[in-house]
């Protein structure tokens, strides 16, 4: 599974999941805030998972990252809604697993966090060392290792506050609690379910088969009474994550009467494109910019990257460009330009076919540059703070 | 599965394998240690288990269960061997599944770990209240509760001195190592596997699927090295257990490498005979003698068991009987008589007529009335003692 997809929650290996075709949307989209090649209304349709805009107006100051339709998706958001009008506990659960370089497109989740962070949500950070191990045969010390000085380093240098008490982060393997409900939910879930939903084979190792068992209890116990009982949960995931969702959630169904639970909430947020057209992957390093690139390096990654741009600067200048089409709008629309206006003129400017490609790219490195230098900068200083973070 | 079958290690649910036919052994054969209609032998050529026999003359002082032939085979037992002769440290694990009440088939393994003592092992007593739960949905604070009050309140009565340093006592989910090692070993195993050994099907629970896995590292976690290191481990069973002792040993093969583990060695002994005639069952209350039987029921209890007598007493005075198929003669083989020509004596009474089964009961009758006085009072002594056992 691509690493683009687990900006949500975990990688969790689903093969067999009937999600329809990805559907190439044509230019003839005016929606300036889609900026990608999925047909997400399909999904929405087909699955249950409710459009995020219906509850927009009922959000005091919605992160950017909904205003823009990157959050596109819900099941089950108005609980939260309510929770923040009436100031109520809530929580959001986002995993991090230990796997690779952080990209650009991980930094999605963090301004999820630094969003909730500014509602008062309770957070809770699990780190994915027991998946990690069982898929991928990560050592549980180097998957420590490369929690605190990849991920958390970054996300303290994006802007999460970590020694706020509300912000708990936690090592899957070093967390008894979690391992005890994941043995308890185990129990009214069988192999037949496991295999229809992740795809598992014969061959499937017992670990990795019994891993979403302990994202499942990472999801739901912060609702146990030693955590302060019931309350509304949100998870934030990519699309392709759902099924564990719907699992997670038939499970709080199936334990309601003896642990009270209440169903979790989620959202669904798009995926960023790689720069070169298809998903950005860790592994695949031509297609991604790491967080910790180089502010060079990176810029020098954006010029490269795949535009909207027609066949000739003439066709463009007649027929405009498609900004839908186009990595480097998408990252504009995504981490580089707050100012809605400052977006929406980028876009007029592009579909009039006012400002080409080279020109766009040329402000776009500037953005990138910036951006880079000071997330180095703050790199800088997270990393005592980071290295922190798991001593309490 | 019987309750008779798991006083060697713990329950698992064994469905498939393809363990040799029982067969009724005649009354032409003259062992007078044989008083089985389990085909032992058979079970040895079958399945690669040594006779236990040909260690025998190695073993200082050995246990009347070995010289009688109740421990009747092992896998690598010539390790346990070299190591009680050159006073070099081994181990002996086994565990108990607390559910039900314990009959005295289960006497036979407090027997056991009794003699393991006075031979200077280090003994684990893992009590599997996480397969208690997963596999017959029994509460943790219930099985904690009977483990303390009916299964180790009987192993203090019964002889077992808990207060010893060498032995170590603890509750599945509260053993944060073994659980540990569970996941770490679990990446070696595929459902395949599981799925053979164990029986388990499509609508095996994911709880009770991985709990095995918790009885492999029971195991093999004295091995690791915060526990003393690679060392000689033994574990006994009933050969209804061989399949997982053999995943058991394959798992220590697969981890060398990591963890320098030693195979664990095995001994299997025979089962008890139910008083009907049958396996004797805690959930079948007619065909066992439970060990809180007060002294009156155990001894109506001996005085109902099915007897290897004759059809008349003309009969049985011309022919003899068939202490090889007597109830009676098995609990005073197994549990009531120390003296081996006290025994032979009895034998040979029965085998020539002299004795007729309701003479003979009746001085079982006493024994096991001496017996249940005995265990009554001690039993009494050892509440207070074993409620402290899981406090350090």
């Amino acid at each position: 599974m691509d690493s683009a997809l687990k900006t949500g929650l975990f990688i969790i290996n689903i093969n067999n999941i009937a999600y329809p075709d990805i559907n190439i949307q044509g230019d003839d989209l005016i929606d300036p805030w889609n900026s990608t090649s999925v047909d997400y209304e399909k999904l929405v349709q087909q699955f249950g998972i409710k459009p995020f805009k219906e509850l927009l107006k009922d959000i005091e100051n919605p992160s950017f990252l909904m205003e823009r339709g990157i959050i596109f998706g819900h099941r089950d958001f108005g609980r939260i809604v309510k929770a923040m009008r009436e100031k109520t506990p809530f929580t959001v659960v986002t995993g991090m697993m230990p796997s690779g370089k952080m990209h650009i497109g991980h930094k999605m989740i963090v301004d999820q966090l630094i969003w909730y962070q500014s509602k008062d949500a309770e957070i809770y950070i699990p780190i994915a060392d027991m998946e990690s191990y069982s898929a991928r045969g990560v050592d549980f010390n180097d998957s420590r290792k490369l929690a605190l000085e990849e991920y958390i380093t970054n996300y303290i240098a994006l802007g999460l506050d970590f020694q706020s008490k509300n912000v708990r982060t936690y090592l899957q393997s070093e967390n008894r609690d979690v391992n005890d409900l994941a043995y308890k939910l185990a129990r009214k879930v069988n192999w037949n379910e496991m295999k229809a939903i992740y795809g598992f084979s014969g061959s499937t190792n017992i670990a990795h088969l019994y891993a979403p068992l302990i994202q499942v209890a990472d999801i739901l116990h912060p609702q146990l009474d030693t955590y302060g009982g019931p309350k509304p949960v949100v998870v934030p995931v990519g699309p392709d994550q759902d099924p564990h969702i719907r699992l997670t959630r038939d499970i709080a169904e199936r334990f309601k009467n003896q642990f009270q639970f209440i169903a979790p909430s989620s959202t669904y947020h798009r995926f960023i494109t790689g720069l070169t057209g298809g998903k950005m992957s860790s592994s695949k390093p031509k297609t991604a910019i790491f967080l910790s690139d180089s502010p060079d390096v990176a810029e020098k990654k954006i010029k490269t990257a795949k535009t909207g741009g027609r066949e000739s600067l003439d066709e463009q200048r007649k027929m405009g460009g498609v900004p839908e089409d186009c990595v480097v709008y998408e990252m504009l629309l995504y981490h580089l330009v707050d100012d809605d206006q400052e977006l929406n003129s980028i876009h007029s400017q592009c579909k009039s076919g006012e400002i080409m490609c080279g020109e766009c790219k040329a402000q776009a490195a500037v953005k990138v540059r910036e951006l880079f230098e000071t997330l180095a900068q703050k790199r800088e200083k997270a990393r005592g703070q980071a290295i922190k973070v798991l001593e309490d």
